[in-house]
């Protein structure tokens, strides 16, 4: 294979992320790298963790970013927190649920499974009946925006009925972050883990974790060591700490990590209720292009993450061809189904950089020609008119 | 805190790593993010496959980056190779011999130790003995070129031993690859771990490993799954696997795959035997300067990393306050010791992009400076003048 510079071609990033990274954060990504134990790197360190405390509304002292994409951060929650023989509580109702139910095993835990229909938020009545059937429980685990379903289910809801039966949460906020209400001390959640390359608009690779006291006391009162050196909190908080010295655990993400607080600075900068509310009105203008072009939203209404639009493929037409037209004439991409999902649904996502009025009116462009080119029965223009009505 | 765009001051990195990362390399980092799944990006993970391969000198199938930094290269070696039970002969001279220690126990294993002086090879003649003395071992793990000292050690021979002893290899070579001769192929090695942030000078964050085909028939006949879902081998190859078809398994950090695929092609640009050669040439000619100023090397000759040079600090010599004055005065980060030699030992890196004449230099007429400074009984020019010779 002849090898050669990569000039990778210039997508519109409109699936399940990662999403559009903007030109202030790759400028920030490509800046001189300097040693993981600067002091000036310290410095960003410091800043890092206090962008992230606002970005998951927390005055968690451990809330920092592990040095490698969202299933470490997964994995990060269960490692430390589950003990061999330890009950825990799993929602699954797509794919990441059933990832939870993967990382509890592997930590020689016990799962409950609490399934719902993929589409639908957790059943939180259905959370409840498991608590009080499982009064050993200790832990319940659950994903607030299902990335491979789009549904958003209620976290505040959860957490307070697991605390009320003295369990912990372990929370999974890798689409929600940014895009969706999250409150991480208002709602009393954990452990909660997120992404960089969804709503936050920053590159894939790191993701952000922040831990309550109570998820702390659990960790510090481990009868078994971590099973993980790498994720261990007891050593990597020697690093990530809040004393004035910091102890080597591992070579950070020196370059991830000037993206990432630049992408965390503009989430300041816009204001996180402003970030929340212009993905819900593009999320609404989206929806009613594409019901237009005769997709229906999975999730019912009530349940739908702003952020990430799974809808239905209309009968007869082709997932492959028609996301293969979209890449190939229009450099966009949009997201495949995931699971159950697979060919039979698209994910369409509007994160971050990527949830723009352009972007809306591009997709619905480009995705009416393509339809329309493969028969499908809709008058030009009918989908942007039907968004920006 | 106030909390502004952080613009990086613009250090010489001359420590254990990260070293300078060139502007072709982060030129690549910044190119407009794709997504993990995009035609493209699979066309570009193969490429990189292929030029790690030569980076490794292997045909291992199995050769690709972890999505972490080094520690996690590691545990992925040990989580998928080490069942519980094993035997593991891990011989420890230095940080990271003690790591894989750590790392054998959290997968259950029992671990055998070979101990040698910090600053020292791994003595051959011990590990034979351990192996003799231990015909039910399964595992001999050592790390090649120990970032804490300085020391190189004899991978060929280690790595015979074991075969001969029916023995599997694990081989730390986060410093060694692109700036030391290492040949896993030809030597036998078979897993084996990496960063990229040494002498291959790409951003630090991703970890390079390969396995042989014996390393994977054991991961693949375990009779236990893999403790970590993120790094369960099994699941990542569906990702990196060498089938048309890749199956998601998380989501790559894309970009700092465009900086690692600009790295490795640097690398084969300058030729692999022509890098050991420079780090070499210069490794010599720093060595020659530092006599001079009255620090000497560790390790001794014969166990020297070209890469990583550890060297004594003179009586009366304030470790932090000669780093400090180098970072604060002329911007040039040398690393500190670690473990044993912390406030004993300056570890000085030669590697990569780093590894230049202008930086030897650089480097002994700054420490002259202020070892003179501080009363160090030398004549001004005399470091470099003896490195040129």
């Amino acid at each position: 294979m002849a090898q050669g510079q990569f000039i990778p071609p210039k997508r519109t990033l409109m699936g399940p992320g990662p999403s559009d990274v903007s030109q202030r954060v790759l400028d920030a990504l490509s800046r001189p790298t300097i040693g993981h134990l600067d002091p000036e790197f310290i410095r960003l360190m410091d800043e890092i963790k206090e962008l992230l405390q606002y970005a998951f509304q927390t005055e968690n002292a451990l809330t920092m970013p592990v040095s490698a994409p969202g299933s470490a951060g997964m994995e990060t929650c269960f490692v430390n927190l589950v003990e061999p023989g330890d009950k825990v509580i799993v929602c699954r109702n797509g794919v990441f649920g059933g990832r939870m139910l993967e990382n509890v095993e592997r930590c020689g835990g016990t799962a409950v499974m609490v399934d719902d229909a993929w589409g639908r938020a957790v059943d939180v009545e259905k959370v409840k009946a498991a608590l009080e059937a499982n009064p050993d429980a200790k832990i319940v685990a659950f994903v607030h925006a299902e990335t491979s379903t789009g549904a958003v289910s209620d976290a505040k809801a959860i957490a307070e009925l697991a605390r009320q039966h003295d369990c912990l949460t372990i929370v999974d906020t890798v689409t929600s972050l940014g895009g969706s209400e999250l409150r991480v001390d208002d709602w009393g959640l954990d452990a909660v883990y997120s992404g960089t390359q969804k709503c936050l608009s920053c590159i894939p690779g790191i993701s952000p974790v922040t831990f309550s006291e109570r998820a702390l006391e659990k960790a510090n009162n481990r009868g078994s060591k971590v099973q993980s050196w790498f994720l261990d909190l007891n050593l990597v908080t020697a690093y990530w700490g809040t004393g004035a010295k910091r102890a080597y655990h591992h070579t950070a993400p020196v370059n991830d990590l000037y993206a990432f607080h630049e992408s965390l600075l503009m989430l300041k900068e816009e204001g996180l209720e402003n970030s929340w509310a212009r993905h819900q009105s593009l999320h609404e203008k989206l929806i009613a292009g594409l019901t237009v072009l005769g997709l229906t939203v999975v999730p019912p209404e009530g349940e739908r993450l702003a952020q990430l639009n799974t809808v239905m493929i209309p009968e007869g037409i082709d997932d492959a061809t028609v996301r293969g037209r979209l890449l190939a004439d229009y450099n966009l991409e949009i997201g495949a189904g995931l699971g159950d999902f697979a060919g039979k649904a698209w994910r369409i996502g509007l994160m971050g950089s990527a949830c723009t009025e352009d972007n809306v009116r591009f997709c619905l462009e480009s995705l009416e020609t393509v339809l329309i080119d493969l028969g499908a029965d809709v008058e030009k223009g009918a989908a942007v008119t039907a968004a920006f009505a």
